[in-house]
C-alpha cells in the first residue's frame, strides 16, 4: 500500500491529486491547514511529530495576497517565507521519504516568467525550486523522484480570486481554457501507478503553451 | 480508436512507446528506416503521400554520429539538417494532426546542456525544439498537445555506442542507472490514457536528476 | 594594433560596432556582402582565403524574411541553414583566432523568447548558439572569449522593415524606446578596450528590459 | 557628478567595482558592514535614512556560510533571508534611484546552476533575481537599467575560504584560471561611462565559460 500526504488538500490542483491517488488505492492523508498551517513553524513541527514518514509527499501550498512591491510589508514577507519557503525546508530536513518514493512539489509558472502582481510567489517559490532541485541528486540515490509542476492558470479557486473576467481572459489563452485541475491529478498519478522514476530534478510546465520561453 | 505513427520505432525509447500505446489500444504504424528516412526529402515527401493524418505524432530519429567539430564536414552538416530537422518540418507541414491530438518529440537533455561530442545534435535538434515550441501554440487551437521530452541518459543500443564503459558510468549517475525506455515509453502512453492536453509547449527532461541548470 | 573582422558590417548594429573598434584604434575589415555572402559556401571559402586569422571575429548576418511556418519552402529552410548557421561554422572551422581574441555572436532574442513571425531566425540562430556556447569552451584554453549578444529591437532598417508602426510600437516597449546600435557597439567596444576575458560562454540579452524569462 | 553607492565595498569584487567607478569621476560611497548591515533590518532602515537617493546602486553582500541542508537551522534561514533578499528589497522600497540610473546586483552563478553547498546563497539570491528581473520594467520607464551580474569563481578571499586547493581547481576552469575582480569592475564602469542603459533585465553570467547549459 502506497502512503500519501498531500499538503493543502482540500481544494483544487491537490485535491484533484489526493482523489487521483486514492483512485489507485493509495492511502492518502489530505492534510488540510488545520492539520498543518507552513506558514507558522510550530505547526509543521507538531505535525512532523505525527507524519514523519510517507511513501509520497505533494507540497503544496496556498498562493500569496496579489500586492504590487511597494506595498509589501516587512511582515508580508516573512509570513510568505515561512510558508512558502521555510514550512517546506522544515518537511524535507524532517520527514523520512520512503526508499522509491516520490516528492511533487506545486510550484507555479510564475518562477520562469515572473510577475509584478505575484511577486512574492515568483520570489519564494523560485527559492524553493532551487532547494529542491540541489536536494532531488541525494534523493535519486534513494530511488526518490523529485518533480516540481509549475501550473499555469488552472481552473481553481484561486485563479478566479486573481483575475476578474475568466471568461474574456480564457480567449487569450493558447488553448482557450484554463487547465483543469484534473489534468495535474491524473498526471500525479500516472506517474507513481507507472513507477516511472528516471523522471527527476525536472520543471515541468503545465500551462497549455502558454509561456514564451523556449527551455 | 486512436491512430498513431511513431517514427523511427523498432528499437530503443520508441518501441517502448510503441509497444505502450498497443497496450491502451491504439493502432500504431510504427515506421521503420524503410518506410520513412527523415535525411531524405523524397522519401519524406512518399511517406507523406500514404500518411497524410494521424491522431498521434511521434518525432524521432536515430542520433548523429560522434564527431569533433573540427571535423564536421559540409556535407554531414547537410545530413543531419535534413535529418533532425528539416525532414520534421517537412512532417509538420503536410500532416495533418486531428483535433485533440497529440505530438511528441524525442530530442536529448543535449538542447539545454550540449555537449561537445554530440555537437550536431545539440545544435539541430534545438532548431527544431524552437519551431516546436512556436508551433505549440497554433496547435493548442485545435487542442493539439505538443510535448518534448530531452531524454538523457537511456538504456538502448544508442547509449551503448556512446559510452565505452556503461557499468562504471552509471555509478556517476544521481540514480547509479540509465533510464529504462519503458518509463518514458509509460509517461507518453499515461499522458494520452488520461487525455491530459494542458501540458503543451513544454521541454521535459527526462534525465534522472542528472542536469546541472535549474529551470 | 588589434585587429577585427565584422561580418555584415555597413548598417545597423555591426556598423555602430565597426565604428566604436575604429575609435579605440582597432584596424577594422567591415566585411560587406560582396565580401563575404555566408548563404554561399564558396563565397565563405573564398573569403577564408583571404581572411585567414584575425583577432576579434563579429559574426552577423542579416536576418530572414518573415514567413509564416507553412509558407516556408525547401529553398529557404536550406538558404537560412547556409546563411545563419553552415557559414558561420566553415568560418570558425578555417579561421584562425589568435590568441587572447574576442569572438562576438550577434544573434537575436527570440532564441530564447522564439516569434513565429521570425521562425527561421529562431530555429538557426538557436542552433548556431549551442555550437557557440560549446566552442566556448575549447577557445578558452586559448584565452578567446566568445560573446553572444541577442539583440531585441534595436533601431535599425531591419527593424523598420519588421514593425510597420514603429512610434506604438515603441510605447509598448519597459523603456518606451528601441535600442540603438551603438549601444551594443559601445558594449563590444568596452568588453575589448578594457580586456575582459572571464565573460565568455554567455548570452547575453540587449532588449531594455523587454523580455519575461527569469534566466 | 554620478554618485554611487557600493554596498559591501571594501573587498573583492565591490572593491573593484569601487575603484572603477572612480577612476570615472563618480563619487562613490562604498558602504562597509558598519555603515550598512543587511541582516539587520535596523541597520538597513538606518541606513537609508542617510542614504534616500543615489544615481548608481550596487547591491552586494556576502556570501553564506557553506552548510549541507541538514544543518541548516531555522535561524541560519532567518539570518540570510533578512541578508541576501529582505534587506536588498527595503533598500529598493525606499531608496530613491535618479532618472537614467542604475543598479547593479552582485549575485552569484549558482541561481542557474544551484550547488548542494551553497544551498542558501542559491536559494535566496535566486529568489531576489526575480523581484530584481520584475522591478527591472518598472525602472525602465524612468531609463533606470538593472543588471544582475552572476560571477562565477572570481580571485577574492571568499572563493579562498570555499575551496581548499585553488591552485588545483583553477586547472579544472575552462580559462584555467579564477576571475578577476577587476574585470567585472571595469565591466560595470564601462556600462555606466558609455551610457548603455538598453542592457537591462538581463542575467550575466561571468564565469570563464565554466557553465554548462546553454541559455
Amino acid at each position: 500500500m502506497i502512503r500519501a500526504i498531500v499538503l493543502g488538500g482540500s481544494r483544487g490542483i491537490v485535491k484533484a491529486i489526493s482523489e487521483s491517488l486514492k483512485s489507485i488505492g493509495c492511502e492518502v492523508f489530505a492534510a488540510s491547514k488545520s492539520d498543518i498551517d507552513t506558514s507558522n513553524m510550530n505547526s509543521v513541527k507538531k505535525f512532523l511529530e505525527i507524519h514523519d514518514q510517507t511513501d509520497v509527499l505533494v507540497l503544496n501550498t496556498g498562493g500569496p495576497v496579489a500586492k504590487e512591491f511597494v506595498n509589501i510589508t516587512e511582515d508580508d514577507w516573512k509570513l510568505y517565507h515561512n510558508q512558502l519557503f521555510l514550512g517546506f525546508c522544515k518537511i524535507l530536513q524532517n520527514m523520512k521519504i520512503n526508499e522509491g518514493g516520490y516528492i511533487f512539489l506545486i510550484s507555479s509558472s510564475v518562477i520562469k516568467e515572473p510577475n509584478s502582481k505575484l511577486i512574492i510567489s515568483s520570489a519564494y517559490r523560485a527559492a524553493f525550486s532551487e532547494v529542491f532541485k540541489i536536494l532531488s541528486k541525494s534523493y535519486a540515490e534513494k530511488n526518490i523522484s523529485c518533480i516540481n509542476i509549475a501550473p499555469g492558470l488552472i481552473n481553481t479557486d484561486r485563479t478566479r480570486e486573481l483575475i476578474e473576467n475568466i471568461k474574456e481572459y480564457e480567449k487569450s489563452l493558447p488553448m482557450k481554457r484554463l487547465g483543469e485541475p484534473e489534468e495535474i491529478g491524473n498526471f500525479v498519478k500516472s506517474i507513481i501507478q507507472n513507477n516511472i522514476k528516471y523522471l527527476s530534478g525536472v520543471v515541468i510546465n503545465f500551462d497549455g503553451a502558454n509561456s514564451n520561453y523556449i527551455f
